[in-house]
């Protein structure tokens, strides 16, 4: 009640009539300010009724959930079990080495992470300011260089794993290492590039479009780590 | 230009000074929907300076992008191989039913994804609402039930997709079919329980939490699936 209060002390200027000096970073900062503490009053006092709150998740049925959630699940589902079908192809290969099937998850969750910290950024920084064709090669070039330097080093890290748990393994070892390295730079790029299509279609990412992503790009992993154990490994 | 000359129309009301009418859902959401807009332009303006911006991480050296990101990536890669320590436990296991294998990537993705819906719908409604032991019992009530629903029916859909790949495999897909009715049902409740956990600590969960999260119910997913397998397989 009290910041109520002292909210009716804040003098509100109404766009058109703000002076210059508004205009410094500072005072557009305390402009800012002010409207989200305003907005985030009245939006409390909507707080219960609006979208998305415990009052309209309750008034949902259960039919309607599942109707919302089952299709996503099911057609995840079957697409993740395509990794069963890839790993399948290469049954010879995993069932004479089958210390590569051990690291998957390593492999898969290592691409998903490295693809995801520069999504995340590109996010960010698109929903706050503008985008051309300039930032995004200065963009790319960065991208690059820094997943040549974090694959390189999360590659040696995977090497070393490998042998610290199966030291006679050196060639399976390597197989992961190398896919290691390939899926970071590919996982990075992924992350960048889904980011840019996300913001220029509008979609929610949260909605499916980002499990789906993640799920190619697990499938995508595991067909490079059988690809490259099958070269190394064969010969 | 022309969005901004419409916008100094819009009569912004005090906090303090608003009428009794101002209380009526649709009064405060137009109220809201002012605050947006003007949040908004003061925002663009704002845009080039802000934290999170194109500039800021132009701005930001390499060696700085890598210390804050590869931590993370190093740490996750190490727990992600832990994944390799389990497999290679039931290893004998493995090598006799190489398609319990196969389907780890299967188990696992579905695993994350059931507990993200449950665990995106939490964190909104958190943010819109107050929360109580008596919405917590209703929410866990109301999981509890679809995720008895979603874990049966994507059981019997994962059995009859492995069966369609190794026809000959029944006590395999048994195996794999339980491990999805039981994960799907721990992930809901680790969805839940993470974004109130998420919530109440007022950690961002983009930075590091939820990857951790994901890591963990990988290999939780991973341990179930080996030990459902091994009490089926080995008797």
């Amino acid at each position: 009640m009290e910041a109520m209060e002292v909210q009716t002390v804040v003098q509100v200027t109404p766009l058109g009539s703000r002076s210059a000096e508004l205009d410094e970073p500072e005072d557009l900062e305390k402009r800012a300010f002010e409207l989200r503490q305003q907005l985030e009053a009245v939006e409390e006092q909507l707080g219960k009724r609006e979208a998305g709150s415990f009052e309209e998740y309750f008034a949902t049925s259960y039919t309607r959930l599942l109707r919302d959630r089952l299709p996503w699940l099911v057609g995840l589902l079957l697409l993740q079990s395509s990794a069963a079908l890839i790993m399948g192809t290469f049954e010879n290969l995993l069932d004479k080495h089958l210390v590569i099937a051990f690291f998957v998850p390593m492999i898969v969750g290592t691409g998903g992470n490295a693809g995801n910290q520069p999504g995340v950024m590109t996010t960010r920084a698109l929903s706050r300011g503008t985008f051309d064709s300039h930032k995004l090669h200065k963009l790319v070039r960065r991208e690059t260089l820094l997943a040549l330097v974090t694959g390189t080093l999360l590659a040696v890290l995977a090497f070393l794993r490998v042998l610290l748990q199966y030291p006679s393994k050196i060639k399976e070892a390597g197989a992961i290492s190398i896919a290691v390295f390939l899926m970071v730079n590919l996982a990075i790029f992924i992350g960048v590039a889904f980011s840019i299509v996300i913001d220029r279609t509008g979609a929610d990412p949260a909605n499916g479009a980002a499990p789906l992503l993640t799920t190619v790009a697990d499938l995508v992993g595991i067909t490079l780590l059988c690809a490259v154990a099958a070269l190394l490994l064969s010969a």
